[in-house]
C-alpha cells in the first residue's frame, strides 16, 4: 500500500474514534488518538495529565488572563504546538490514522492525506454515549452539544476553517449505516485516492 | 435491490451530474436531471422553455416586483412547487437518482433516501468546465462562483438548511479521486445503507 495518512474529525457520539480504530486495523497501520497525548508527554514537553487537561481545548476568557499574567502562550496553545510537531513526525514516518486535533489542517501541505469527517443523527449519538461512554440519558443531549461546541471552537480557531463543512474534507459521512459499513466506505475512498 | 432514491447535490464543475448518471447505470435505475424539466412541462404545468428558465433559480429583487404586480407566487416558486410534486411521484414510483432541485429536502420524510453532495477543488472544476462545458478559461472561475452562489441561494431558500454542510447529507465527497472511483464510494455507502 502507498504511504497514506487518514485524519478523522468526528461529532461526539458518532463512533468516529471506533471507526478510525477499525479502519487502522483493516489497513494494518497505526492508530493515534489519546496515543498522541502520551507521545507529547513522553517527549518531555509536558506531563501526561497536563496534556490531557489541555487537549483539544478551545480558547476561553481565561487565556487572556493567563497571557497578561505570564507573558507566554496560553496552555492550550502550547499543547497545540507540541501536538503539531508530533503529528507532523507521525505522518512523515509511516501510514496511520489520526483522530481529531486539527490533523487535517496540520498536514494540509501533504498530498498523501485523506481527510474524513464522521457525523450521525442526534438520536443515534445519544444511544451511543449512554451505552458506551456511561453518560446519563437525561444529560446526554446537553453533553453532546457541549463537546461538539468545544471541538468546533477548537478547530475553527486553530485550523482557520469551518468544522463539519463538506468542502474542508475529502469525505464526510453519516455513520448511522453501521460501524463496519462506514469503515468500508472510507476504505473504498482510500482505494480510489491511492489509484 | 431494495427501493432506494439517491439525491445528488453538486458544486458546478465537480462532475456530480455525470457521477449520478454513471451511478444510475451501475445500479440499473432511472436517472433524472433535465428530465425533471421535461416531465414538469409534459404534465402540462408550463412550457419546457419556461421551466428551463426558472429551474433552480433563487429569489431575487425581481420577485418582489412580480408579486406586487401579479398577486401570485414568483415564477421560480411556481416551478419549484411543480417540481416538488413530480419529484415526490418519481421517488414513490421507483428507485432512481435525482440531481439537485432540493430533492433531499423534498424527500426528507422518506427513509429510503440517501443524500449525497459532490464537490471538488477549484482547479479541477476549472479544468472540467473548460473541457466539457465549453466555458472560456479566462471566465471559468467567475462562472463557477456565480453558478455555485445561485445553487446555494436556491437551496438555502427552499430547503431551509445549508448547501454543502456535511450534516445535511449522508455522504459528501471530493470527486477529484476520479469519476468511477467516486461512483464506487457512493455504491459502497448505498450497500451499507441497504444492509
Amino acid at each position: 500500500m502507498k504511504h497514506i495518512v487518514i485524519t478523522i474529525g468526528r461529532e461526539y457520539g458518532s463512533g468516529g474514534r471506533f471507526i478510525g480504530k477499525k479502519l487502522a486495523e483493516a489497513l494494518n497501520i497505526p492508530f493515534y488518538d489519546k496515543e498522541i497525548i502520551e507521545k507529547v508527554a513522553s517527549e518531555g514537553h509536558f506531563s501526561k495529565e497536563f496534556v490531557e487537561k489541555n487537549d483539544e481545548k478551545p480558547n476561553g476568557i481565561i487565556n487572556a488572563l493567563y497571557i497578561s499574567q505570564n507573558y507566554t502562550l496560553p496552555l492550550n496553545q502550547q499543547v497545540f504546538l507540541a501536538q503539531f510537531s508530533v503529528i507532523r513526525e507521525m505522518a512523515k514516518k509511516e501510514s496511520c490514522v489520526i483522530i481529531g486535533r486539527c490533523a487535517d489542517y496540520i498536514l494540509a501541505d501533504r498530498t498523501d492525506t485523506v481527510n474524513v469527517f464522521v457525523h450521525a443523527p442526534i438520536e443515534k449519538r445519544i444511544e451511543r454515549v449512554v451505552k458506551y461512554y456511561g453518560v446519563e440519558e437525561a444529560k446526554a443531549q446537553d453533553t453532546i452539544k457541549k463537546v461538539d461546541k468545544s471541538r468546533a471552537k477548537y478547530y475553527n480557531f486553530f485550523a482557520d476553517k469551518e468544522w463539519g463543512k463538506a468542502k474542508g474534507y475529502h469525505l464526510c459521512l453519516d455513520s448511522s449505516i453501521g460501524i463496519d459499513e462506514t469503515v468500508n466506505v472510507i476504505k473504498a475512498y482510500v482505494e480510489g485516492f491511492n489509484k
